[in-house]
């Protein structure tokens, strides 16, 4: 029998300039990965430098949160960009932030695509090829991490990349296994035990309960949570506290 | 007896979308070190990636030319900006630089500053001490190339970098050895044979003759040569065969 | 019977600190109305301002080319942005260029969406809603132009807006109308015999030769020439000798 | 005798797409002129227009809040702009926001530059110049609003703008009249109570208590208050409620 594991990830690093967000310093105490902004939709690089510092100092894994250029629409705004361009943005990005890693002692182990990219790139090849031969190009031994499903990972793993899976203990779930469109009736749940009992089950049992009430099979190495929501932080604890007394080993994936 | 030696360095990758400046590609064939914009003051990753790729292929040194954050002004307007923002701002930028070049088989060799911030370190021991950390935070086997006097070349010498120094064929100078302020008379010259001349001179006697008349010592490892100008290429052309035909060797520094 | 008359529009104002794109001096001379930029795909606000007293000294009647925030993709990635943002965004573009024309002794006078945007517009209600909403904010009187059908024509007059059809010379037609995409065969012609001809054609007769051979009803007020490739301002200038000889009067639809 | 009188001015419209800033709904109730960001140092197009709205619900007078380009630095980092480029810059934004401002039933009533702006142009002619260029191209019935003293007021002035002088009840003064440098003790009071007092005191008596306990003459038709500190609504209110019990009109100068 193996003792369950899992990853917990949320966004950090995205102030920018005078403009701040999220409470980084408190969530790095509960989280195993950060997923840090890259410049293009959110994180000046003051903002990435203290951010990796703090990653560092707490042992938490960096992985490169890359994105759109749109810091106006911080990367939510769906874009047309052409896979050569959006190749070298993505390239651009890792790079940036893993030289800043490297400086405060760690490095980006993963990418994690961002917004409206991470979603594209699950239905869209032409993007999901440009953003799977970016981290290639980069370092192959970079994981992808992603939904389970979708065109990003198809691509990714056939060219040899690491697929890490990652499910979302707040998020509603249909029955076939999709998110509840935000907008809609129980997209989002924000009750700390609910939500933690979730976690609990989707590690431990590998389901979670959809809309209709029937379980289903989600498979996940890593939970997301939320980082820029008000109780952000609470919930992230009560997620990780609830894991630990179900005997879940928290450990990041890289 | 030793054989005389010099670098060409020009400004490269300094298109931005869909605004084309220089002729890069013919450039690249007379130059042999290339300060390759990072995307704060010109540069898009895609121009990035492939003026790196050209450089790797041309067997040109690539060098990152980092800038204030300011498309708009091309880098060209001074900026208070606070040290540690500037620090940041300049690894980023190196960063970005080195991971694109690496993939295309390069990488980065050697840092030198842009525009406004190529003049402000020269004066400016906050901004000269920004510019120096980073550099060596990313990797202190960089040299920084720039003028032989000045704040920045004191640093980085003081700090332990390695600093090349360069001079001007095309530049008046004064004679105190500084440059002819542009928009004053003989600052700027543009006739291939005698800016082909005085490079010569520079390399093999170590002199310039100077507004005056006088003949001013200097040493460079590197002839900055410009890129953006209307018969840059014929100027850069010029400059280079009669260096060969010299007996000057053509090498880069780093 | 009444005596032919056309417009001649292009793209104006569309370079950005120190990238250069278009010989504006010289197409101002050619055109009737000039669509100038309004520094969210290109222009820069001295460009601006120094585009728009050249057009008012030259007689040539300004619009706003608006666009999508997008420097480095110059306006050509199509973009999810939100209705209300883009409405702000528009408003935004038509005021900043408006006050400054009037400030040069002109003024906006019409508006026509730039590049992604302009296509978006032509098939997504939303926002083709957003542009108009915009238009009507700012100036009821405003007219759109653009091609003659599509939903930002429809939305438009609904709304009760002047809308100023176009036409491109030097494009290639299918049968049904509408434009040979970008890279297919015969997209684009660049013969200034060609190009002029059919310009007259359309203009007094209201046809254009498609593909196929056959004849095509086109109804537009103005021709759109392009400006920011090589040959341009010759492409533009045969247009006009041509439309003139054949007694067709060039005036600004606004 | 006069019945005293003020006005009083905080920056408004700071947010910037997903990065919010200040507390614009309830502050907005407090004072009586609103310094509007033109979208420079911050405030996106859909922010503005809000802003505008609110304001204009509220019976608040408008300002232009112009800026340096200047996102990252959020305007507050001294740039050497040249003075056709900075004067351009200047009059897009006054212009955007006046646009955007009649859309929403309100207009721009004064202008004052934000940040590193304000502070460059009391000293530096040259921008100074540049400024008042732009307000008088655009209205020259706009008044700048600032410091008493300084190269703005005297150029604007000189060129027949309105000047109207601004204090700050919540700033310690030099026994000059100068401001006590932030950073330096005694630079910000914080407490509700003494700012109201000093408040009521520069208004109604026309004296400030500087550091070394003299009265300073201050003479200032607006008092600023801040509103992206914690406390800052608090603040305003105190400082409002203190100058109407003591008989002192609230009124915009414009």
């Amino acid at each position: 029998m193996t003792e369950p594991v899992t990853d917990l990830n949320a966004d950090l690093g995205e102030s920018f300039g005078a403009w701040k967000l999220g409470d980084d310093r408190a969530l790095m105490q509960v989280i195993t990965s950060a997923n840090v902004a890259c410049g293009f939709h959110a994180g000046d690089p003051l903002t990435l430098r203290q951010t990796c510092a703090m990653a560092a100092a707490s042992g938490v894994t960096i992985g490169a949160q890359v994105s759109y250029r749109d810091l106006a629409g911080f990367g939510r705004r769906d874009m047309d960009v052409p896979a050569d361009e959006l190749a070298a943005e993505v390239l651009y990005q890792i790079a940036a932030l893993d030289g800043i890693a490297r400086t405060e002692g760690s490095r980006v182990s993963y990418v994690k695509p961002h917004g409206a990219l991470y979603h594209r790139v699950r239905k869209d090849y032409a993007q999901a090829e440009a953003l799977v031969e970016a981290i290639r190009a980069y370092d192959p031994a970079l994981p992808l991490l992603t939904q389970a499903s979708g065109h990003a990972s198809e691509v990714a793993a056939g060219a040899g990349l690491r697929v890490v899976a990652e499910a979302f203990a707040d998020r509603g779930y249909a029955a076939d296994g999709s998110l509840v469109p935000r907008g809609q009736a129980g997209a989002l749940r924000t009750d700390p035990g609910e939500v933690a009992g979730r976690a609990v089950t989707m590690v431990t049992q590998g389901v979670v309960t959809a809309q209709d009430g029937t379980a289903v099979p989600v498979q996940a190495r890593s939970l997301c949570v939320h980082g820029d929501t008000p109780g952000a932080v609470a919930l992230a604890t009560a997620v990780r506290r609830a894991l630990e007394q179900a005997g879940v080993r928290l450990a990041p994936f890289a």
